[in-house]
């Protein structure tokens, strides 16, 4: 008998899943879906990644943060939606919905438990990675958001369970590899040797930024572009050139790099910001350590490193499922305790 | 013989066209319009407002803003595309293009100079507003833009005319009174004591700060709303709410007022830098007064409250065209020529 468990982690942009068999990730699968788009779509979206992923009638382990996509009033209203989604996608399937105490519970539960099962996905990544590195921030950066968690003698440290909470604390920076637009990264940029403002436009995202610096893959690049156009580093330029209201008649590559290294120097500073509050909360216990994961990992070594910690990578622990930090440990997690049960 | 002439500001976002007998205004439109999202239509668009406007076979005074719309590659490509659309609309009508250097020109004559006639649109007015203000800064705060145009000795006085100098020179402070994403004027936000990251996405704009603040009517919320819902006091509140990840359920109305009175705040911080750099260029030669103008007219009077100067506001000059102060400078300096010329 196997321990099947398809680990999901379904965000406002994106739909993560991964099969393990007990502690062993097997498949991986990453979907961009922009919910708030056609929120409809996500039972068939479900289906056929579950589908893609194979597995012996798995059981379902769920995370989520797609709750606050904007088509959804409130988190209640888009935790609920969520769940329904589940429950059409798999009806005759165990689906255990993960929350912010570590601990699973039915869609019944869940439904009852908004603030408990929104945004909890940070939680179980932290929890897998502290079973390895007892002392250490886990520093987690996806494509859109950043969270740094702090692990203490091998629990999860933290001070705020909410978003809001979590975005004062500093351990969720709204900030990532691929998503994030420039003009919420960077108020000015340096340009032949001035201060130039940039437009507060969607022009440009991160994922042009590091496209151009050639520090991603066009098949990391996983949302649409700004512009509709591809994902080459020209056209990753000419983005990022329209951000001081400039197209590539007037810029020259130097400048391009100019300003993508600008948004890449201040994307790093934000992220160390985050780490820098958390570590002054912890005082003299705050770990030595980062452990980094996610996407935009390069991002966090950097930042780390900026902090002076020393840096340790959870692709070591958890081989590619790492890029998908959440959607692993929920499967995981949740593998083990049917194990544990059977 | 009448010398009717409609003056024309295509923005990216937006067309604004007034009518004009001489240097009377006698009727003004505006009308959203997201060019990127089906540029196609934009000769139909023009037809229907010139239509709306009635007018004598009236002659077209041109600015615009909408060749930095992403839809175009580059700059002169959107120049030519708005030149194309406007020989489409109106194949046997007199069209005036207008340049940076103060100068009309014909269509072909436009064609062949796109950085002459790209984003004219603030030299127009405050040409006109040099005429009653002979030394004053001109600040225009449009629904996504703000332009600081110095007027010395009766003349426009800017160091940059292009884009990316004018967001370098503090000329264009690339914010504005309704579509500004949150997340590109404000890092943080003070929320129950503590200052709170904000989400980087596009969850409210500046329109949703003045509504919820009462310095807009519904009607002035020109653009679509992020979430697509609707322009009252409360939809705006649940966006804000949502740039700290939160709902109306976790949020009083003294936390939005908060949140929203933060970013009001930073962005007259924002206008006002623009205005002070600009001021340093000028030395003792800068103007005591400022002449305010625009959608976002209440926000040019704060910035320049704070920087110390006088406010006049164009209105006295201009009437209800001065919250479309480029279209009616057009048109007018059009009209001028014409009648000079009959």
């Amino acid at each position: 008998m196997t321990a099947e468990v398809v680990g999901w982690d379904v965000g406002g942009a994106n739909v993560k899943a991964v099969l393990v068999d007990r502690d062993v990730p097997i498949r991986v699968v990453e979907r961009a879906f922009p919910l708030w788009r056609e929120p409809e779509r996500l039972p068939a979206i479900l289906s056929e990644i579950a589908d893609s992923l194979g597995g012996a009638t798995p059981a379902m382990a769920v995370t989520m943060t797609a709750e606050l996509a904007d088509c959804f009033a409130t988190k209640r209203q888009g935790v609920a939606f969520v769940l329904d989604a589940f429950e059409d996608a798999f009806p005759n399937r165990q689906i255990c919905v993960y929350g912010v105490d570590g601990q699973f519970r039915s869609v019944d539960a869940a439904r009852g438990q908004p603030l408990e099962v929104a945004a909890a996905n940070w939680h179980a990544g932290a929890t897998v990675a502290a079973r390895t590195w007892r002392d250490a921030l886990f520093v987690d950066v996806g494509s859109t958001t950043t969270d740094i968690v702090p692990i203490v003698d091998g629990r999860v440290a933290v001070r705020g369970t909410t978003d809001p909470a979590r975005l004062g604390s500093g351990e969720l920076v709204y900030t990532g590899a691929v998503r994030t637009p420039v003009s919420a990264v960077v108020r000015r940029v340096p340009l032949r040797g001035r201060r130039c403002r940039v437009a507060s436009e969607l022009f440009a995202v991160t994922g042009d930024v590091y496209r151009w610096l050639d520090k991603i893959a066009p098949a990391d690049y996983t949302c649409d572009t700004p512009d509709g156009r591809g994902r080459t580093r020209m056209e990753a330029a000419a983005r990022l050139a329209r951000m001081v209201c400039a197209d590539l008649e007037m810029l020259t590559a130097d400048d391009v790099s100019s300003i993508a290294e600008h948004v890449a120097r201040t994307q790093v500073a934000q992220i160390a910001g985050g780490m820098k509050q958390v570590m002054r909360r912890l005082g003299t216990g705050s770990p030595d350590i980062a452990v980094v994961a996610g996407r935009g990992a390069f991002l966090a070594r950097a930042a780390a490193t900026k902090v002076g910690l020393e840096v340790d990578d959870l692709a070591d622990a958890l081989g590619c499922a790492a890029r998908m930090a959440p959607a692993a440990a929920v499967a995981q997690l949740l593998a083990e305790r049917v194990a544990v049960g059977a």
